[in-house]
């Protein structure tokens, strides 16, 4: 049997949940990554009325969907960043608050912490997000970094975490990094020192997304089998590099979608991840959770797309062997 | 003729000027490129005191050795950049001050309109360096950038840019942003709109680095061709890719020179720059200037490197021709 | 919506265009691109005889095909190439006359012209084609070229075309050139200098063959980009370069499908034409014409490949997005 | 008309005939190619009992089934090999008898003579299989090798086969060597050799499985060219290089399937094998027999493979052409 | 012991024989193939003059330089081409006369035999040059070639040819034809069936130049070992892609030299050729002769860079093996 | 101060140790790494004679050579291999004795005790050589494989060298085994598994070979990374992989130096093995023993390739950093 395939619901957040769960089940997928943010899943609501998960549940079995995981990745950027301009955009008015940084990063923990309690309420398991980073901005060492700052920057990061993730042990809920630029954890080496600086607790583990790493040239099948216990979740999202002499990997400060970038978010197959490696690398390690579409690309339409993607990951995902060869060419 | 090497003294800083003189002088070097900083060429005693100039002078003809530009990046970066506290170790004191940001970038701007003036104290009619950049950060857009704030930060280079340029015209001195990741130009695209922004004058072109192209797998040749009338000097840097899938094309956050690294600076020739492409580029635009040997590998000895790169520039440069061949290959 | 997809005739002219439009209306084709020779389209006999679009117009219409466009390669050759026996054989007996090359290529002109007049008769305002080259057999320049001698061939095509172009323009007609070797323009700087011969002029555009741009390492996608107002109608056909150290990317004169060839044209989707690349660029530019395949593939049935091809079209072509995704990556 | 597709059974010999022929039945094959171990075909019983053949047929029928060929790769292995503890896991016990290195080669030989008459019986003129070398363990010539014992394992190929091929040519039934390492010829070189030895005579011509071609960075549409007349048989199946600088393409005494292997084999179409330009290969020398799956991907569910496997080759297999497209390109 | 490296002196005919010789010698060159224009090597005075040959090798001698062969290519050219106004130019006077196509050809084919007798005056036995083609621009077949046409342009070459290499052999002379494009043979293809179609002579071979193969994607190493006997000559000459999805492999109707072209000659080592396998290659098939610089490159001055090929092939060259390893790496 | 440079004696082993010797010094090499055959090193003469080390050593200082190692290749790989005939010429006929295959192992290994006895007798603590292998011949797992058998191959390993190694560490010598196909380890995988099987004692380690790793696909800069600790020796040598689709990796049977091989070795820089990273990665993990120059090419002059090699090693091989630039790059 293969694995579930879901539809992460954070780039639909302009559609109602009512309408994207039929569409998505219309489409024939097989649940959907709730986001917490547009009118999918609220988190205050859900502690706050009784009847608040049972109503997003109803949705969900009406459309034939199941719900695995939510994403919280806008609230959980606050947690670690330093606060400017931009929060102000992703984060609920409460969150934001005066826009105090100290403050808002107090806030935007105890949202996660509420996050973890609301997931419980909904019978979700698995909560998917940022942590923001305290020391992202210093990526490029000039003026020369002291590097004691990049280990405050961890070590910053485990403090804030720490409490947030006993709350979800406390919930029976665990979190999963969506390892990412811009993010405590962003590749190899970052993942490695992250999970280090919060002790490999269970409760911290990985939202494997293959598309964060083809353009810093990462793979990310050999990403899985590095953290093979800590792959909590796994987003099916691609990119594309268009590296020609002439555009920079760096992104040149261009918004997605532009033609002169170095790299772009495409729809799942159009781009350089290997999804058959990355699937071969999952049954190794042997994930059995969902394969979540998060869908962004700035060049195809949508609905087109998310179908489009449904229908690749369908025909992309196998089951293991569970047969011994030698055995078979073997005389009886 | 080929054109003329030289040493960019700032990876030698430690050194005194009497010292790496008298080195680069016995190793065959053409001249230095002064970094205004240790005991190299001080732009404030350069204004202050009426022989300092002929004194650095002195020291460089007894090595047999030109100067046709200073390196100001230190000072230059403190003129866009929000300031943080890598800053106060990059900057003399007394432009550090206070370290109040504003005061700072305040007095940075001023020091490098000094830096022009001291220029042409010194009879050199080139400074390259450093702008910094007001926007840098946002390199990765997530939270996502309101990208009128990267229009503002072109606006903000350009407004602090202008005024110091204007004394740059009027001592006669041109001055060479190294484009650069970390500052306001770092590629074609951000190239483009920095030169645009302050209006494509004259004052202001490039210190053409190829070393900062290569990991950005930018093509510093064809980066030539497109800006032929702003090549106004010429650094001779390397860079070296290390991708295996492990390594981030981002940098891990560790410093220069760790194994884990996806690309590293190496000597000139042992990277992935190709030098003979971007010096038959030079050749095409008519560029003359120095090639400027800027020295970094923290694999290799220093001393034996900067011999190691100026004997290869010296069999990899060469005179572009002067005959046409048709007319050759006909009939006398 | 996706663009429609045609079936270029010109290599189906040995079956009638009854047959052709009944299997190609039965195959899902939105319509055919008729080539001006066979009995697809008969230039003289639209123009000659009242009823004839109206008879083409309604085989057309019983199968449920649109024509979008007219193909005149053959006869278009002819108006600048210099005449030799080849030209006898994909000439009109009446305009290949008694052969004289003056007189050939001035009927060839006529013919484009009336070719205009009948596209208009029957309500098509594209016509694609060839214009030959007087100077393609320069291509390389041994013995030397006088360079002054292909200038003089892209005047000669501007002046014999601008007259055939103001026909068109009186009748509302557009003139796409298949950019291809052996025309006067087969590249990205030749697609330039005939633009540029021609002033420009709105009248001649291009119908862009990504199958001439493969083999001559030439990037379709970019091309599109490089002259978004002058794509005018889009073929999609393919090309296999098969190089391996012993095959030329020449050709060895020898006719397509040897072995021996350095590359041949192919079924779409089975060659180096990155399909989705170049439909991404016309997204970008916004072509919303039709996608005419032109099939060749010397190495499978047609029949097989015409429908293999279709249902290539249908699956890698697809509707641009019309959502930002930074709105709904924000808090709602 | 494109090729039939057969599976080969031996993969499958854990499951009775009946049950693997109503599975490729069900699944749409065409046909089985019978492998001669497990009860799918037993050489004994077929020469043994009068109705055998016929009971084997009718399973056959029922499930609307072909046979083109049989596989006796297991006792083939045997005719040449030196004999150690291996072989006796798959050769049948009478054949193994005492494990006297000579008898078993002897009585191997003897079987490969019945195998060919039980073939004729069942009406198959095609048996596939390995032939077994007396010098593979000679590949790498370290201690030196003595290049005369080389040559002395062509001949000892050569006397072996020669009275086994007689066999074959009496019975109307050609032998299809699968070119593979441990076998006497594994590439160009070593089945020219080998072929050589044997006289070239028709009775022994080679069963082509891209598969053991790969790996070993050979082109098999170019051998399938080398050898035109000597193809009697073709297997798809497939495998891929896993090559990251840390997994030797030599296998490090690992399993099929293990992770460290730098190459493995995996179910048509996942790997490195360019069907299609073999495809086109056996149009080119008109090889019409069948397209027989050899199942083998240790990472994917077995039941699931075969029929992924053969919707693969139905659709990239495909007919040649019987149009010159030269004649469609001119005037009627 | 090494090969002699000669320099050719075609693309020197602007400068006196004597001149070149000094230079020559005194960069280090074992010789000159000298050109049959300019004063370099004046055939009609060689037969006309007793003393001719005798001048011609006093300087040479005056100059420590041999010469193993003439260069004769401008004469050759004119024997099957088309003859047009570009013949003019590099054709003497007396063999261009009225330039009546027809007797021009006759004039060069009688030029040529002249050719072989004033080698032979002089002492030497190889002519190396290019023989022109009646068919080089029916290259891309549009439209569409009568391939017996192109059968007849090899039977007119072997005509023409077949009379001249007559003289040749009579001479004891061996003429040397530069595979390149534009000449009958410009491939592996195109060769094979030149030589066949002059019937494999003896007097008839090949003067391999590798910069003509680079960019055509051959493998001159490959080719010399597919024409091991008729290797009578070799030129250093380099050339380099420069393919960037914009740039033709076919020339863009460019100058050599142009910014914009797919490819280019550069100074040997500096482009795609791959010496060392060439030299393997030659080492192979027992080639003693002369490795002979033809020095072209638009962005190099002549001078450096022709001591700066003679390095280059002084330290590429070497001499094969004459020890057996295996013995060495027994006990003794 | 870089490392120094030897020669390795093996395949120089036909020439008295006198005039290697004076060649050797004469060529500029800082030492021999010694064969322990030829007359190069006699292990038994230096346990009977007295003075045998000393008259040695003193060829060895007269011509200013050092010797840092033994090599004891030969004897060495009859230690764990299944002895055939190829064993007896590359072993000294008191080791060979009756060819007994249980005895001459045995003899092997004592002979392997008396090498390291010899060796510190001669003032050397390193001994380099090869293991043999019990299961090399299982390389391909068809027939099948037992698994166990290959772990078993594992232990007869440790068995038969632990007590060799005992010996070595009575002496003070360290064994350095050559990582090489034929071995017990010749790839990452096998090297991790032998070292296991001998307990990581450190009496056992490894003499580093980069031609064995580069025809494998292997990075051996990231061997020396994997197993720092380990490195005890380093050969120079190159090998060259030829891979064109018709040449197997795997060797075709083919002798050393037959073109139709799909590598071979070549002298060093002229392969593909990455000197400059390989020597980094030394540097990294603090190697300062010799560059071992194992010479063969069967392409090349053996006495011009010995200076070339070592020329190319002086140029390549460099100091390690001793600067912090961070340091450097910051106001004084």
């Amino acid at each position: 049997m293969t694995r579930p395939v879901t539809l992460f619901t954070g780039q639909w957040a302009d559609l109602p949940l009512e309408d994207l769960a039929e569409k998505a089940g219309r489409w024939g997928f097989d649940g959907l990554e709730l986001a917490c943010w547009g009118d999918h899943f609220e988190v205050d609501r859900a502690l706050a009325e009784d009847d608040y998960c049972a109503g997003i549940q109803e949705v969900l079995e009406r459309n034939h969907l199941n719900c695995f995981a939510l994403g919280a990745h806008l609230v959980g950027q606050a947690v670690c960043d330093p606060i400017d301009a931009r929060h102000q955009v992703i984060l609920p008015p409460e969150v934001w608050g005066d826009g105090d940084p100290t403050s808002v990063k107090e806030r935007a923990a105890e949202r996660m912490k509420d996050t973890a309690r609301a997931a419980a309420r909904l019978g979700v398991t698995q909560v998917n997000g940022f942590t923001g980073s305290a020391i992202w901005h210093l990526l490029y060492s000039f003026p020369p970094n002291d590097f004691a700052e990049v280990e405050r920057g961890y070590d910053d990061f485990a403090e804030r975490w720490s409490s947030i993730i006993d709350v979800f042990d406390a919930e029976g809920v665990k979190f999963g990094l969506e390892v990412h630029p811009t993010e405590i954890a962003y590749d190899f080496v970052t993942t490695r020192r992250t999970l280090d600086a919060i002790g490999n607790r269970a409760g911290f583990g990985i939202n494997l997304d293959p598309s964060h790493f083809a353009h810093q040239h990462l793979d990310t099948a050999q990403f899985a089998l590095e953290f093979p216990d800590r792959i909590y979740h796994v987003h099916v999202k691609d990119s594309r590099k268009r590296l020609d002499g002439r555009r920079s990997i760096l992104g040149s400060h261009l918004n997605f979608g532009e033609e002169a970038r170095g790299w772009d978010f495409v729809s799942p197959g159009h781009g350089d991840v290997d999804f058959e490696e990355l699937f071969r690398a999952l049954n190794r390690i042997g994930y059995q959770g969902p394969l979540s579409i998060e869908w962004e690309d700035s060049g195809m339409n949508r609905e087109y797309g998310a179908q489009d993607a449904l229908a690749f990951v369908r025909r992309t995902d196998f089951t293991p062997s569970d047969v011994a060869f030698d055995a078979a060419m073997q005389r009886s």
